[in-house]
């Protein structure tokens, strides 16, 4: 199934609605960083991004270094930001809280 | 507890029992990029390496894009490899077959 990625427009609300995220010009991705006080909880977080990840079948570009968790999103079949990065990173934000 | 850094003998015998294993000389780490199936067998060897991490209080710096996991393993507190790293590369070596 191919993906459409996002209009201008869409972009940029997208954007404004996901202020806590940087956008990545070169790649066409958003991507923030988020810390928790340790290892345990940074994996649990990574956990519950990851089962949300498979059921939605749409898969984060990621790393960790003990209680800090980078990501990024972008949909390689899209060829940039489509509407299931916005998804996922509102999914991610309300996991984080 | 401070850590003690591998001696030159330590590390050259280390790096010769971990053929798979990159030496990154600027930083005294050993890296290696591990290849799954799919996310999901990916995120289940991240699982459990994370639970040897939590056991052992010794992490990694790691990083996943769908069924790849890059690792690299360091002792801050040693200031360079020690041999938490080498367990912790058997340990992983041993759970990604």
């Amino acid at each position: 199934m191919s993906i459409e990625p996002l209009t201008d427009e869409e972009r940029a609300d997208a954007l404004d609605a996901l202020p806590d995220w940087d956008y990545d010009d070169g790649r066409d991705a958003i991507s923030r960083s988020f810390t928790f006080p340790d290892f345990s909880a940074a994996f649990a977080f990574m956990t519950r991004v990851a089962l949300y990840a498979e059921k939605h079948d749409h898969h984060p570009e990621w790393s960790n270094v003990w209680n800090r968790v980078d990501i990024l999103l972008t949909t390689h079949d899209a060829g940039g930001l489509s509407h299931r990065d916005v998804a996922m990173a509102e999914a991610i934000e309300a996991l984080a809280e």
